[in-house]
């Protein structure tokens, strides 16, 4: 399903190439000041424009339908649209036949019994994700006190960040795509936020990350580097009253409860499917594995449009944890 | 709170030191032959007993109080029950006043405004993945034709399996912890399995996985690994009509969706934060840091303990998913 | 919130004087053929136009801009906008002095600190009930063999459907309104649909028919009558193996659970609010209660315009229901 | 499914002559004072004894088995057992072959596909409102300042309190059955809880309603009788700052939202289906409507121990809504 939050909900929907692609926002508390204007600073983050994103240009203006009055959150329902514009719906057409390795073409075509709507992904798309960071410029919003924020920390293996364009330079030569790391730290949450069990902060924002296209891993604190280390290193000392901690190897969270010092965690994400380069995979059509040279407008690394995704779902959940705990 | 679950839903109860811990299994299907013999071959994988888990000896024996009826699920919750027989409460009460680093203690206080139940944990107690092993062997019988088996790869940086009681060894020896990395996989699922953003198949194991207490990372496919290859290396090619792929660096998922390959996760379990070596950390009391020596019985190495409560998350997971696309 | 339904889900949204209303459905399996047609004959029963019906006139007219590809639901989430064209909102300014009886002006602007959007109702309009209309166009194309069909039983307390001009005449004479009772069968529901206490056929339907405005109350089969009976004479005997009954006094739902015959129940709707005679009412800037005289187009009998939603909650009920029990 | 609320979640498991019921109650706040003596008045309201109940005897005594600590609950769910005693379930086998009319029989049958727990109605039994009740004393304790009782207004059609013995007699006489009209009032909800639409406070106190076994219909304020209303007559004026209002037509709602007048509601309580007169219904084995003479120990009017349970679903609903709007 398409929603996710308990007291702070967002519900996205839309296709690639379809009218429109949107979220609705309930919950939101009224008397938030709020314009168009107020989603545009993220919405630019997330654009392509960058060498190694795709040469589609969209405005990505969006249109907030309902929910403001007079300039604020009237407490109802918001609800964000963006017309789609810029689409080239025949790029995409042989993709029924025979579908793209690393795409959703295959299973996206199997679940829904051939209705799917395949043109640029579809529901599948990446561009649903203007909804995600619509969304998630209104839970900053709401986060009083609370900076989230996130980087890139690795493009294709490489850690150095004024090697980044060349990384990428190559893959393009090769028309091939790069994957890569990135950070996201959130300042200022209370102690408290968060649940043991189910709804543990990395249980939540596990489940809100791995909601973002690309995604294939994510790892708190120490992370898969604390799985070898021993407690006395790992366990981080409290330093005085308020809870801080010499260390942070918990990356902010004890037993599944935010602990006041910052959020920190990385997420994984691979290289973009769509490459230009042939490669070979099943021909429904043909019953043969056989050479496939994917057309169409793609970004060679799409780990430069994610940090402000991340953000913008770990502020829906923190936003949604901060109202659960007023 | 303490649910999960659409319409195979899981609400765990209980603490460490309290009378009981247990769990409710809501919307399991009538006429599943089940008795309690059924739940002991998992709880049994989950039992301390190997040098490196704790000496604290429990019978574990778990009683089906309600949604069994001549020997079959009757389609009404299912209630099962843990009695606590061997407790030594009088180890923990010290740890108000100086919370164990990398633990829940200061967290639960300030949460709870000092009314948690700090015997043993309490209710952040690992012991309350009693009821999930429970839950997760109903939900195996409910997957016909999936097979979910989890097993350990790394105990303290070591992936040499029979080197893993002397690593633990030496742990103990030092009256510290290792941390460790499991493997779970899933083979039988069927394509189709999960939804586009919010219910992927990655942000519902996620979710789950990050219930566990002590872990801390979790990648699916080649995950942190897929960061750092190409599109033309990482991309799964397709081999047949039925969506086999060549290679499962997407672990089984595109778009969040099952593509019936095996789903294939790793998850970083952090060392056992209680550990008999000195460490210094804040007293309340004193308002200083000072030593802490944490007396009580612990696991020096939890991880081993954690594959069959993966198996078991991940089956909860998936028995959701089978029932939600019947 | 303004979300209902577990694998059908409905989400309202938009303000009677905004720029849009309309509703996000999520769930709806792939491949059912659907156009803007297909909408408009419930919303053209919705509509107003009989005499006691707001002279607010507005073309309606539904756009689908997300979930359908090529005239077919394509199972991801459908999104129906309906634009507010014919606004008068200089009409409503004076109701957030001295708010209007029997409205929810003054619960509004409390709850929303001020913030509310005023204008005609704001989100609180009987206007949203469009888009659950839409929601309920669909849902019953999602229910094959099931009839669902809703009809006034009374108005002002006539029970002769040809003397209902009359009493909404002298109604609209005095400046006044008048209420009335729906009656809703729904046909061909599978035994078994339901769960025991919280997801009773009755808790689900309750619930949704609660959701529109102005109704006050709902019996199921004999309802209040039931109360009156003995149980040898409410009992209905069942008098073949398809379980057929007799009498249909439980309305075709025994224990929380859909017994196969039609389930039947009758909702209270309450007199419109908004007349023109002068009230009596608190003025907040005066400190006194004076006279109101509220201007604006209001219905005289909503009743009128209510058979089609409640069978459109009932719908949205019931597919859901048919989905969870596939 | 069993579980109902959002941040005060309360689940209900067992079944009428199995080991055990119950219910876990998730997210009560920590440091609020609660033994198993808190919990026996409104138990004892509850049980049998009164003439016209059923003669089977339960100690109902509740164990708190998990969430208190030092006579103060934690913040950690909160599960109460029941033992059942006194059953005997010989009462019950031959009405597999042939359904009692008016029960849940044949539907438990059909929908749990034979393998339902038929004794004593098993899980669709009245025993399982302990749970509910239990819930309810602890919904009572969070809500400060609010009051909610719940009375009877009619017996099997007479208004008259004193002649309510002779009624119930006379069904008793008759072996037969008489159901009954409830009045609920709750006072001191804060204006402002409830939502529009979905989760307007009809809503959620209907759907918490029509959870207890025997109620088929829900008024509130004037209910079916506003239907016979003009506006004029139905409009509560406003007469004060804090919107108390002169009447109270709209039983302390509007819009869906409470607004600070009691809210009130009627239910109807239908007479018990478990007669001891002989019925004609249809027998499975034979094929044919035949005569069923029902033995066992029955309520003859149920709505005696209803109030309680209409308290308690009541409470359990505006506790979760007082914590939503903490």
């Amino acid at each position: 399903m398409n929603s996710f939050g308990t007291k702070f909900r967002v519900t996205v929907f839309g296709e690639s190439h379809g009218k429109t692609v949107g979220v609705n926002i309930d919950g939101c508390p009224p008397g938030i000041p709020l314009t168009e204007a107020d989603l545009l600073p993220d919405l630019a983050r997330r654009k392509s424009g960058a060498r190694g994103t795709t040469p589609r240009q969209e405005t990505d203006l969006p249109q907030i339908v309902t929910g403001v009055f007079n300039g604020f959150t009237t407490g109802a329902p918001l609800t964000v649209l963006f017309e789609n514009a810029n689409t080239r719906s025949g790029d995409y057409s042989n993709l029924v036949v025979q579908p793209r390795p690393g795409h959703a073409d295959r299973v996206s075509a199997e679940k829904y019994k051939g209705f799917t709507d395949y043109r640029g992904g579809g529901h599948f798309s990446g561009r649903i994700t203007l909804g995600l960071v619509a969304a998630g410029a209104v839970a900053k919003k709401i986060l009083k006190g609370v900076k989230v924020s996130a980087r890139i920390l690795e493009i294709g293996g490489c850690t150095e960040t004024e090697k980044f364009p060349e990384v990428i330079e190559a893959a393009l030569q090769d028309e091939d795509s790069v994957g890569g790391i990135i950070e996201c730290v959130a300042e200022g949450c209370r102690p408290g936020w968060g649940e043991p069990f189910f709804n543990s902060v990395e249980s939540l924002i596990g489940h809100a990350v791995f909601s973002v296209p690309a995604v294939k891993g994510i790892e708190f604190g120490a992370g898969f580097r604390a799985a070898r280390m021993r407690g006395s290193e790992h366990n981080d000392p409290i330093v005085d009253a308020a809870g801080t901690t010499a260390t942070n190897h918990a990356g902010g969270i004890n037993g599944g409860i935010a602990n006041g010092n910052p959020i920190v965690f990385r997420v994984a994400v691979k290289p973009t499917s769509s490459i230009g380069a042939p490669q070979r995979t099943f021909n429904r059509e043909t019953g043969k594995v056989e050479e496939l040279v994917v057309h169409g407008r793609h970004d060679a690394c799409i780990a430069l449009r994610i940090p402000v995704i991340i953000e913008a779902v770990t502020a829906i959940v923190l936003a949604d944890l901060a109202l659960l705990h007023a």
